[in-house]
């Protein structure tokens, strides 16, 4: 889930204000719970430290607002952009992604004093409308930074020995799903965002396609049904794997999805019983496809479930309000739990141009290899996804929280 | 270029078995200037030895035609299959991939000798019309791997520090191609194989894609236009490239396309003087689509191509005919020179369902992490291809006669 | 620097405990200055975060004398030995060295009240006789630690691009050495430990060896030297190199020792200016080869360095007194400033025998692949070296003080 | 087993001759049942294919012999150095040695071409006194070839499935050995080579050493003993091996020697019985230092073995006279069926010297991570070993016939 870009204007100046504040506190109490040593380790190179997730969201407001736009403005420290650039090739070189968690210094007191000043700061940018658009991306970036703080320090967390957990509460329980299909009849249908509200650049243009008749399952796949999965042999059966599925379950010995053990799941509160009633969770594109395909079934499209998606409330269902364990137990909405694997290839629309400068690095340039998944998980903040909204992740990842939705031709 | 499935029947039994002799006759023909060590060394894993296509595409024939279909064939060695099978699980395991250049034996006369066997037992088959789809896929199948021979042979002579040649005669000289555009209106255009012929599988089913208005360049890019790309530090500009890409380039030392040295290239004849007019081949989809961005331009998608390409002789231009050096000499044509990158991923069409049984193993389960190439190449057989053939590569493969054909919205 | 076991008995009860406060203390003083996060991390597999050998040596008093001596004594945490084992197999499994690094729990306060605990177990067994030799191990153990651990922090600080410093003072300024030879005509000498006093079982058998007229330089190579063999162009002149060597200083790009960047190198004090007078550090065995070779020199061999040592003062020298930056200086003393190559593998004597159980794993079973280095360096705690110290690492390992002192026939 | 350099004198011109006739003669007798492509194909870095060896060899001779020293001699073809030099940084830049198996050219039979002109162009030196050293150092070093040949082309027939044989009569039956030990007083012992006869660089200098008194066992440890170290558990029992061993067999998946399947073994023949009274061959340094500790004993120090060899006739025992089929069979000499491995590095002996030019990079540089083997193997070339040969390998190479004999302190 790399990053975004804003491509209309969003609503007015309070709600921005409201959200920029609301955006940078949930933050700062996800990372309540952690010690100074808790917030430095990385556990592998896709995932970042807590602290450099706090400083990195910091660097995209310092350069693409204070920076560019608050005369006078200098930065906290010179050598700062060096560490918590990510990718932006326009902004310069930058430590190695792998390297993240050599960074002991600066400490997380001196990171909190800068996202302090960094806050005050930006007060007075709040309300200029010319910045709105920019300051509507800035927030949904700490947004989805939100989100990979919580899966990568749940990641960080399952590789210690003791499994300890960050919150000591378990996580809400699950309830049943209801069985049933979401029917669509085909046609051609109206995709990619449209209107004057914030989007990524690369939800749009909006465009016309063309559907087949098809059903979309009211509910996610279960730990329940992966469990039968896997007893009937799913992974090692090759006739139901993607090719390169299949050598990578032979390769990397996968038998189960991530943070599984005998029926025990990983969570932010340690290892925790499996409810089978649970939407599964922690699984790789390859391995959806392969269980739809056992299943008799097969993902969706990404237009598919967009047409399904615009009649749904995008703000409902297991989302994120409030600092604290997060994981799926099915509430029946569409959005929410999991992100849900398409079998939809992360590429352009049609007329897709990045736009000018850094932030045009968002998408654009990701758009090679990856998969697109729709709707929004546990850990994504309440208000941040929408129907045309494209997450995208490689096809063995799986420490974010994904998982799958059966669709079928009709 | 895996391998593929029969979807409908094909023509008349003359002409397959015209057809079959043909190919049989070409592959062989292709392997006459190979010595014994020419024809089993293998240069990298993608690649594989002459010698093992020359048994490899005839255990194809011995297996889903003579064993399933000749009453009391017996197989001529029982340990062959295990060395020539290729990636068929539902035929059983199989030496690894990186291994088949340690094949020292079987003898080359030895598998000529397999060869002429099966050709005599294959003779009653070709005239019994339930066969004839499989046929057709057999021959199609061999077909492909007459392309593959081409290349991976080129491939192996070019580790060799003498670059010896294999044939002593240059490819053909180039001549200009004429510019301009092929515009399309966009509106609701018809996709994908229709009718009785032969066709893969992953070429269907056809339906009805949306376009959006477009135009396709009459000419393919050519070495002079790749030798300004690099002039003018195409390569070192990473605001041209896909994040991946820009992470091979720099991973891999990439700065010219694969056979590329001062102003020669590597050809089936040896070093051999690089032509500014010929169309540029051997580049990977990274390196396309960043020419594409240089150039101010996009790569077509692959219907783009396809609906340009249903109004365009299929067995035109420079394509494979005889045994001989081929290369791309830019003929004007759509098809032929070399395999045009698409900005198509290789995914299933609507409703797509692989084959039961073995040869269901062709392309669906290949649908992950690929990219379409449309088109026919200089070492493609002449009759092998048409619009809506879908051949497909990950995205760093060069050794195949890749290129490029330029695209923009109007 | 493995481990080690004890192979004679050691002096008096009252010397014991106090050696085993001062060393206890000394480990605590020196992560004094860090961080929880500083104390978590670690740089590469080789090295182990500062908390880590705070556990580990805690592991090790805990097993061997609390958990095996001290009637009633219960662990402090049963699932601590799996996260501070180092490599005993006879102890159990333990986590990948690789990932000690994720192990942010337990906390640094946590580890230390561990240690406070162990401390007031110990009290009742430092008068115990006939446990006098497995405490003098014990203390010996981890004063190797207190080494390792000064090494590691160095490394995992140099991977900071802040390149922070631990202590803000500079270490000492160096002097220039005396010029010179120790001369020695040769003939058989006594090697290997003798005597009552504790020394690690592969220091012995004491036995006898012939040795050859040489000549011992009574000063280590220095940085100015080794800025001259750069400028000779020393890293690109292959005949100078082992064959090994070369393929490294290829393959990883080597051109100067670890820490060397223009006229500044890496210490505890962050990036300092470099005195051409102070002896050269961190370098591999293949460069000390390399440069010996240039200087028309070799390395001593490991008996060589030790009759001369036998006659000095193992305590004098630039060594590890209090908590502190430490660098090498060139105190013109045989022990001290930096580990000395010799050219001989680390083998086992005449008649070595690893000790019997567990702590048989200490010594013997590295002796593969490795050379011993001889005299101590500026962070071996003072005391615990002798003549007849064996220290060894593999040749390309740089990250230890590791220096030289040339040897010549005569 | 690198390479060699003479450093004394050696006997009459006519023995030099036939020497020369005979080891040329050999050389091409035991490429004569390989084909083109099995003379061509590589199956691991470590290995050539013997097509190289046929050429390297050559290459020696045209270098060394007849471009130094032959008035208006002009290479055979100007490119093939690059092509055929092994490793010698004097002589130029090279072909990598994992890409020996891409040489399809030039053909064997341009190959046996440039050996027949080389032996022409080489007969009026052969009686040249001032040259006999050098041509004595060119016949030891292409009787090393042989070896290689002969242990490359089994290693690359094993990647076969089908198990090819080279030969089709088996090896010779074993014999059961005399069980006994050599007893050694121990004392002052003369080491490495004396007199005028060739021996390499790194046999010398002769000097003496100081030995404890011990027992070699007069046998060799057969295959039977390994199936009983096996069936206690050997390959799993930590506290047997080195450390390195020890995650070597856990990384590899370790079991048994090279070359075991069940109660079979890969041989010349293809596979064959295994005999229980043969001794066991194809084991690492690794395994043979387990097995000692297993049998509660130890591996002999190369001296011990050397002072022991000094009494024994070098050239008696299982070696190779004539092409065909070798494997080790227990004649009950001291040399002779497996090189033995000693627990002696390969380091340099006091005052050696690498010889000036290119041939002094025979040795010396490789005199880091290896051990020490003494004897001679049944491929061994019959009258080319001696009591001060010094072989060498990484501990981990197996694909020699390398075994062991047992020794003990006494
Ligand atoms: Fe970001
Ligand atoms: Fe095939
Ligand atoms: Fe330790
Ligand atoms: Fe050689």
């Amino acid at each position: 889930m790399p990053e975004a870009q804003t491509r209309t204007s969003t609503g007015d100046k309070a709600s921005l204000a409201t959200r920029f504040a609301e955006t940078r506190a949930l933050t700062e109490a996800l990372c309540a719970p952690l010690s100074e040593a808790d917030a430095t380790i990385q556990s592998m190179e896709d995932a970042s430290p807590a602290k450099w997730h706090l400083a990195h969201v910091t660097w995209f407001w310092e350069t693409f607002l204070l920076r560019d736009h608050a005369p006078g403005y200098t930065l906290y420290d010179e050598a700062w952009p060096f560490l918590f650039n990510s990718y932006y090739e326009a902004e310069g070189d930058r430590i190695l992604r792998k390297r993240r968690g050599m960074l002991s210094r600066p400490t997380l007191a001196q990171v909190l004093d800068w996202r302090a000043c960094v806050d005050d700061a930006m007060a007075p940018l709040l309300d200029r409308p010319e910045l709105a658009d920019l300051i509507a991306l800035g927030i949904a970036h700490e947004q989805q930074h939100i989100e990979l703080l919580l899966t990568d320090i749940k990641h960080a967390f399952s590789k210690n020995p003791l499994g300890p957990a960050i919150w000591s509460e378990p996580p809400e329980a699950s309830s049943q799903q209801q069985e049933g299909w979401y029917d669509h009849p085909g046609g051609i249908a109206m995709v990619g965002h449209q209107g004057s509200t914030f989007a990524f650049d690369n939800e749009g243009p909006a465009h016309r396609v063309l559907l087949e008749p098809f059903a979309l399952s009211r509910r996610l796949v279960t730990n329940g049904e992966w469990a039968d999965f896997i007893a009937d042999g799913g992974y090692s059966t090759a006739s139901l794997w993607l090719s390169d599925g299949w050598a990578w379950v032979n390769r990397m010995g996968i038998s189960a999805p991530l943070y599984w053990r005998d029926g025990e799941q990983f969570t932010h509160a340690g290892w925790q019983a499996r409810d089978p009633d649970a939407p599964v969770t922690h699984i790789s594109y390859y391995e959806a496809d392969a269980f739809a395909s056992w299943a008799g079934a097969r993902l969706p499209s990404e237009f598919e479930w967009e047409v399904i998606g615009q009649g749904h409330d995008a703000a409902a269902g297991n989302q994120l309000d409030t600092a604290g364990p997060v994981a799926p137990r099915g509430t029946g909405e569409l959005f929410g739990d999991v992100w849900q694997f398409t079998r939809s290839g992360y590429l352009p629309y049609p007329r897709f141009q990045p736009a000018a400068g850094a932030v045009g690095e968002y998408n654009g340039k990701f758009m090679s290899g990856q998969w697109v998944l729709k709707g929004a998980s546990c850990a994504t903040m309440r208000g941040h996804s929408r129907a045309s909204y494209r997450n995208f992740f490689y096809p063995q990842q799986r420490w974010q929280f994904t998982g799958l939705r059966l669709a079928k031709d009709s």
